[in-house]
């Protein structure tokens, strides 16, 4: 087998950020779920954003921030999504290559526009998230480029893939070529209700084709139907050879075969917490393909995730990988 | 003369902001004069674009923004300035309809795209533009709502607009209209190259047409041709019935008459200067057309501007009305 020329591929919806700040009572109205990703069409996204305060644009989506992330840490990185040839999928690209990602994926002509995510920020830093997918969803197993699944270490995809059907197809060949290789698949559990949704897919996944797993607390327990941490991070550890589960302010936990490490997070102020398990893998990625410790991966994450909580928007403002020590 | 329906009406180059954190070695290998703005054509934004770190997009324009904050302390806003019917233009209109200011201008339809400026914050807050105006040159004449200005207490135009030379006619002819029907004219200098850049022009305006002017040092300077800003606020005084001479952390003079006010800075973390002219204005205009003294005017602007340096983008994020208690 030989070295692969990336450290982590990533593998997810290319979305725009939309960012604003809202109060409670914003949510109620407009009967969102704290904390949750709700897909909406076209209509209800443009009823929704008329709604919005004033917001700022950036380059999101949960596989896409943790490659950004990963590559300022220094790791070698690549990107397979899928924008429209438009002014949002012009500001994908930019940001994306700007931080040093290979994203080779052709765009979509002539069909619909660059996906966008609008996030409401309350007080409490929580983000409640609906998505417009626009191109996204005609990401499918054709973008696949195998050579390059094989090409890298680790292939990190999404969760929320799991919602356009087209990409279900495309991440089980993506897994498939990287097993083929030799090489690791890592997935992201993304959201709770993301899981609720298609629970005995993932759980089939997780079970034959995951070798990382990366899950908070409220997802871990979603996809095992348990109230208890203890009881979903038991499964998990028969399931998958690496889970990495996060706790927001209780840190989080590492589990590979018998062994467990417990990691801190690291002190923040909650400003927005979006990004913030995508910030924890690219931090955790980019240790483990470095040859660092599970401790350490655990605590790459943990100083990369509080940077990005410290602030608006998903991927950081300061130099993350002098905050590490990388 | 009857009561205005509206406190201030903009007029400006309405613009979306592109800002990115980037090192002063950036600016040098880009020939960029810190703290100015230069007008790019659209192979130099493209290039300067692809150069850029990874940048948050955000409704700005100089008027535009002061437009924004004096409506959330609670004044009653209109603004005029053109955008094209796209992606960039939209995000315009939605964010400055969503603090309240009523837009009427209709869209630039077939032609140039929404304006943008390429904003880099340096370490030091400072904020160095590049502007490619876009749809913005083609505001003209024909886009002032005479009536509109008629309706206002204060027309506030920006500096800025007289670049695009459409623009300049735009501006005389929403001066007179002001003054025709008894109302105020304010001019925001906006930047010392600009200034240079239409020296004799700004000297006609401001002694013949404007009755309130917003300038920092390096501005009211530029005008008057002097190193000394006793020297240019003496001119001030001359030429204009209301003046106010922002000086960054010195704080504010306020000139009107025989009478001098000074104005302390309000404490403040500083992370980017984008914007703090702007809501200085907004601040002092909220105050003046609510029938506040000069000194709480100028609290008012100080307190604004505090709030926007704070923090990267040119409009507020905290609730600005409760902070300055109005």
């Amino acid at each position: 087998m030989s070295t692969p020329k990336y450290d982590v591929l990533g593998i997810g919806n290319a979305i725009v950020d939309v960012v604003a700040p809202v109060d409670e009572a914003f949510l109620s109205r407009h009967d969102m779920h704290k904390g949750a990703m709700a897909l909406i069409d076209t209509a209800t996204a443009d009823a929704l954003y008329a709604a919005m305060p004033p917001a700022a644009e950036t380059s999101g989506g949960s596989a896409a921030n943790t490659c950004a992330v990963a590559a300022m840490l220094g790791a070698k990185v690549a990107y397979l999504g899928k924008v429209a040839e438009d002014q949002l999928g012009r500001v994908f690209r930019h940001d994306i290559g700007a931080v040093g990602v290979h994203f080779p994926t052709a765009p979509l002509l002539g069909g619909a526009p660059t996906a966008r995510c609008l996030i409401m920020v309350t007080p409490d830093g929580q983000r409640t998230m609906n998505t417009y997918l626009g191109a996204c969803v005609t990401f499918g197993e054709a973008d696949v480029d195998t050579a390059l699944v094989a090409d890298a270490a680790v292939t990190y995809l999404e969760g929320y893939l799991f919602d356009p059907p087209e990409a279900q197809a495309a991440f089980r060949r993506a897994a498939k070529a990287a097993h083929d290789a030799g090489r690791q698949v890592a997935l992201s559990l993304s959201d709770a209700f993301c899981v609720h949704r298609h629970r005995a897919a993932f759980r089939e996944l997780v079970n034959g084709h995951v070798d990382i797993l990366f899950a908070n607390e409220a997802e871990i327990t979603a996809l095992y139907e348990t109230n208890t941490f203890a009881e979903a991070a038991a499964w998990a550890r028969r399931d998958v050879a690496l889970a990495a589960l996060t706790r927001s302010e209780a840190g989080s936990l590492i589990i590979r075969g018998g062994d467990t490490e417990e990691v801190a997070a690291a002190p923040t102020k909650v400003v927005d917490t979006t990004g913030a398990g995508d910030a924890y893998a690219a931090g955790f990625l980019a240790g483990l393909t470095a040859g660092k410790s599970l401790a350490e991966c655990g605590r790459l994450g943990s100083i990369a995730a509080a940077e990005v909580i410290s602030h608006y928007g998903a991927r950081p403002q300061a130099n993350v990988r002098a905050l590490t020590g990388l």
